[in-house]
């Protein structure tokens, strides 16, 4: 059953009061319900209960109401790795990251995340919007490591693969049940991934091939 | 002085025969000259002495026209690392891709490529398409890497590092001036990023801070 418009706005408002959770909220389900193609943003306010320039104030264009998170995920790396300890080793500086990021990783953001990935997976110019956001958070990481004088190469490869662990992360996450809580995958993916940093660095002693 | 439609087409013919490689070539004299968001694929098209149907059976989108020489690297890498010897290290398959892409790093492609960040510099559409391209050259490596039995996260990680050397090697290279071929910037990138791949591993003595 689908709640009408009222319904549906003072539904959504018992747990999501803010219209930006609103609006993204009511975006994956007309995205599912309707396909993302056929959408409008005129749709997306309506369901929410507010109107188009509410949108626009919160986001630049339909693709965005996908990537809400993002930013609040680069706030968190980024933030972590500036409160680190000052001799923080660049692993734990990635951890605190990693953990810190644990915070956004709700169930309701892993409804959130499989349904915009249904999404995606149908739509080249949602990947790109997904990359773009990728890539700005690994910006985000660089940038905090940078200012704790991390030389510029290890800042660039440490964020990749940061993002890295954290994709990794998620993908276990939403393979996994319910029992295993965002930060242990975290910190799993990112050990498995310092293992293979010591092959590619050459120091490792097991062959390849 | 801009030569006319048809003085264009024989001079450009001269060097570049193909249908493919005039279009880039009219496309990004055009964006230079009228901005990227101002010109039109049947401008493209017509610059080039072809019309709007050759344009599209080669390249889906205007965007798509800046982005033709991902195709052939893609390539480039993923065969050099099928090419390797069975017993070739991880670091050794890397090497070889790299080497293998600087045949298609000419100083022609030098020039296109510091036209084309000009264009994405100010187009987020044009980064996001990038990117897109950037993914899938990091995907063709990771499954050239998966099929010599390599591990999925080994091959995840790898082909991450392997396009930052490369991107770093483009930046070194289109800095520097004519002296250094890329297969030079090539090497030294990814050797430069296994130094701190080691640091990463947590291996290093070297503490961050």
């Amino acid at each position: 059953m689908r709640p009408g418009r009222l319904a549906y706005a003072v539904l959504v408002s018992r747990w999501a009061p803010d219209a930006r959770e609103r609006l993204e909220t009511a975006a994956l389900d007309l995205f599912a319900e309707n396909g993302y193609e056929e959408t409008t943003v005129a749709q997306i306010a309506d369901r929410a209960g507010l109107n188009r320039a509410t949108f626009f104030r919160h986001f630049a264009d339909k693709r965005e109401v996908l990537f809400g998170g993002e930013d609040v995920l680069a706030g968190l790396f980024a933030g972590a790795i500036r409160a680190a300890s000052p001799d923080a080793t660049l692993t734990e500086c990635l951890q605190a990251a990693l953990a810190a990021a644990g915070t956004a990783m709700t169930p309701q953001q892993r409804a959130r995340a499989a349904q915009r990935m249904a999404v995606a997976a149908a739509n080249t110019d949602v990947q790109e919007r997904g990359l773009l956001k990728h890539a700005r958070i690994a910006r985000s990481i660089n940038a905090a490591l940078r200012e704790r004088g991390t030389d510029e190469l290890t800042a660039r490869l440490a964020a990749e693969a940061g993002m890295l662990a954290f994709t990794i992360a998620v993908e276990r996450w939403m393979k996994a049940g319910n029992g295993q809580p965002f930060p242990l995958h975290a910190a799993a993916a990112l050990s498995d991934l310092q293992v293979r940093a010591a092959e590619l660095s050459g120091i490792s002693l097991l062959r390849h091939g």
